[in-house]
């Protein structure tokens, strides 16, 4: 793919200082870019590496000076960047179908436009719709609904019933409705609690390499509206994941947790079971959140969770915790000392 | 499935109060249930969603009042639910065999009334027991024993020699014998450990959707029977879990670990290597086990690990750490103000 | 395969005590050795078990005396004991070449001497190199290179583009190239950056089970010779992480981190984004690296970083906190007595 300066600019909504007919293929990192490439610098440190950069133009913010370099200038350097990417290096799958290889239950409804890969295993009464592309080895259990230009990479798994909408995600080796994790002691042991509910994917959700988003037990679990989520990540049994969230690696959500919209949890963070979340919620790496949590417009860190400034001062205690009750120890020994003088002599 | 309020008394040795004749088809929550279905109340906080309940019947716990409906009356509601649930929707494959675009050594010994979907690769020498299920895309090396009524969902992967008994269920994606992390430093890098023994997972345990459970180096790992393993977690090579326990998603269990019977981990906490743990032994979320911990009946939290109410008291005492620290440093300089005035006076 | 101890001595680089045409056959356990075998005594305290051991030889460390066996004298046994084991019991594809069932592009590159099992799915202008063996259902996306001798274990995954060099094994399930997690806000939700970067793998890289390596943005994300990853790793986008490294299992490496050669991390420890880590750092299980760290040869703990004998220190103070808080309580009271006591009488 190939743009003018000036047509990126049309696409971003952004203006052209310098040559508006200087030509685009790629878009490349700052130290790596050369002839043809579009370069951008999001974060003004790394101005000073444009010197050498062989780029044929550069994504910047407005008011930010580059020389007489040819400029796009866009209000956000980096989702310009994103979208000039998108553009330039955006594929659409070429070769639409069912490929030799691929199993598909006669009862299956597979748009003619959408694209299942080798090795792929349809089952019964499934529906892809168009411009779906279903990569090798992805199984999709009876009854399962894939809306349109979804993208599922290889081994993904979406088991009986669940239901993605348009535009998701799914990267390798994702798992989607997999039994929630209950079970009931029968007094000799455990009784498996079957887990007879769907998983509810809504439109632009993405979901990481092998992560599990569990079915639920009844009803569903549901992962709301443009929410990304990313690899290695657990979502237990009808937890409901509000709209536009981020979600780290390793995250864990735990059975029936109800997280509101736009939050953000970082890395190896957790909720527990059963609880509510609001909306605008920020959790750091490794928050643990063990409690209700409905107030909106947090950021939160540590177990318990607390302010995350809060946190880092509590934090930086933690080395000096020897040494406290190294004083501590002293200083009760120095107090009872004093007691004892003030009792002996003339002054009590 | 269809069932008078009468046949689920007699499954669940429970008593009907009311209409024993009330037909029943599926189970459903209080909020979704309607006609034909039954729902439970095991939580009496929930009693009052009774009101507008649509269901035909509800389980309850003896002594629970919930007006002149009909009630399903059970010492474990929650059991007799899960009992209710697996009878009105437990399904068996209605079509067992090897389906075409299965591939299956010549050498292997399928049972007539497994069944073997396609996608599935089955190694030299395999066995797969009576009214096992194998789902698409399902690898078994070489010599693998499946044993009879197991459940493999979509891509469980079983690796060369590991045996399986009856009733085991595995999630998708989830992988069974894995090579053991071991190295052998030689001086300019590492030499990897062949690792030579096997995976036994004993009868009803169940492990979650891309969790991995490592080979032995030499011998065997082993899952005792009745373990429940959620998903994504990682048991090393040559650990010994003990029958019964329960592992919440993300747990690690490092290799040579010995767990003992009844135990029960919390989400992402973990135990370090070659460590022995007793019977009845709780972990509670993130806890860290990294010594031996052989007396049984023990509920603990935290790092390092705490009778769980000591791990709440200290854990709330984070957030007062910078203020502690701030009160102990003015205490000391108002101690040595009050020596220093002894001193100098005529008490001292 | 067979071979006396005086060939085992040979290959080792050690010295037989006792009778050098001793023949064995296998690696075996102290406990479950038996006549044919060979087992090894690396830790000392573990000698006692000799006594009723059945092996026909041991491997120990020089001046060790285990009575009149026949003994292979190794200066590391450990060591020994593992190039023994992959000598006895190193297996070779017997049969190589493509098996039916497996589905290659016309455009890719496979050595006569690879072996490619029923299942796979061999993307276009795929190259995989001599020996290398590819099990089954694992997924070779368009122009992937798979060096010489790499194993590919079941249902493997590696995305367009990316890179493995020589001697690279991959366990079942891991996935090579799968999108980075990078998203720009764009006001109403979150819009998706194509990642068009790649990974490269370099030699005698292994990477565990259900582990991710994600591509890079731009550019690629790189792991370097003789690095080993565990089981159910996160390794994010543009992270370069170095030589000769042990991850353990379920560790998180942020995007772009850039982690030296020779550094060894505990199980579920993570770094940050962004963070430059020196060579031979060690962080303990569950460590958290929030801040460059680029001094070499430090071994740290907790979170914040601790040198780990300092982190054992604090973490042993943690269940006194509640106790320290209402000593510090009483102290406060008891210093403020004196105070107004001092005041008060004739002394002050």
């Amino acid at each position: 793919m190939m743009a003018t300066l000036a047509e990126l600019a049309t696409l971003v909504q952004g203006e052209v200082r310098g040559d508006p007919t200087v030509q685009v293929e790629r878009v490349a990192s700052i130290d790596q870019a050369t002839e043809g490439d579009i370069t951008f610098v999001a974060n003004p440190k790394y101005l000073a590496r444009l010197k050498d950069c062989r780029a044929s133009a550069v994504i910047v913010a407005p008011g930010v000076a580059v020389g007489d370099r040819d400029v796009l200038v866009a209000a956000n350097p980096y989702l310009a960047f994103a979208r000039v990417l998108a553009f330039l290096h955006g594929s659409s799958e070429q070769n639409p179908g069912v490929r030799p290889g691929a199993q598909v239950a006669d009862s299956a409804t597979i748009d003619s436009t959408a694209t299942i890969y080798p090795g792929c295993v349809i089952g019964e009464r499934v529906v892809v719709g168009p411009r779906s592309v279903v990569h090798p080895g992805v199984c999709l259990y009876a009854d399962v609904v894939i809306g349109s230009d979804c993208l599922l990479h290889a081994q993904a798994i979406v088991r009986e019933g669940c239901q993605l909408g348009d535009r998701v995600i799914l990267q390798p080796g994702a798992v989607i409705g997999s039994d929630g994790f209950g079970f009931a002691p029968d007094g000799s042991g455990y009784f498996k609690i079957p887990q007879i509910g769907i998983v509810v994917l809504e439109n632009d959700v993405e979901i990481g390499s092998n992560s599990c988003v569990d079915r639920a037990t009844l009803g569903e679990t549901r992962v709301r509206r443009g929410t990304k989520v990313d690899n290695l990540v657990q979502i237990g049994h009808n937890v409901d994941l509000g709209e536009d969230c981020i979600i780290v690696a390793q995250v864990g959500l735990a059975g029936s947790s109800r997280i509101g919209n736009h939050c953000t949890f970082g890395g190896q963070s957790a909720v527990a079971g059963h609880l509510k979340v609001g909306d605008h919620i920020t959790i750091g790496a490794r928050g643990g959140i063990s409690g209700n949590l409905e107030a909106p417009h947090q950021v939160l860190s540590g177990v318990p969770l607390m302010p995350h400034k809060e946190w880092l001062r509590s934090a930086m205690t933690l080395p000096k915790l020897p040494e406290m009750r190294k004083n501590l120890q002293q200083l009760k020994k120095r107090v009872t000392e004093l007691e004892t003088l003030l009792k002996e002599d003339g002054c009590a």
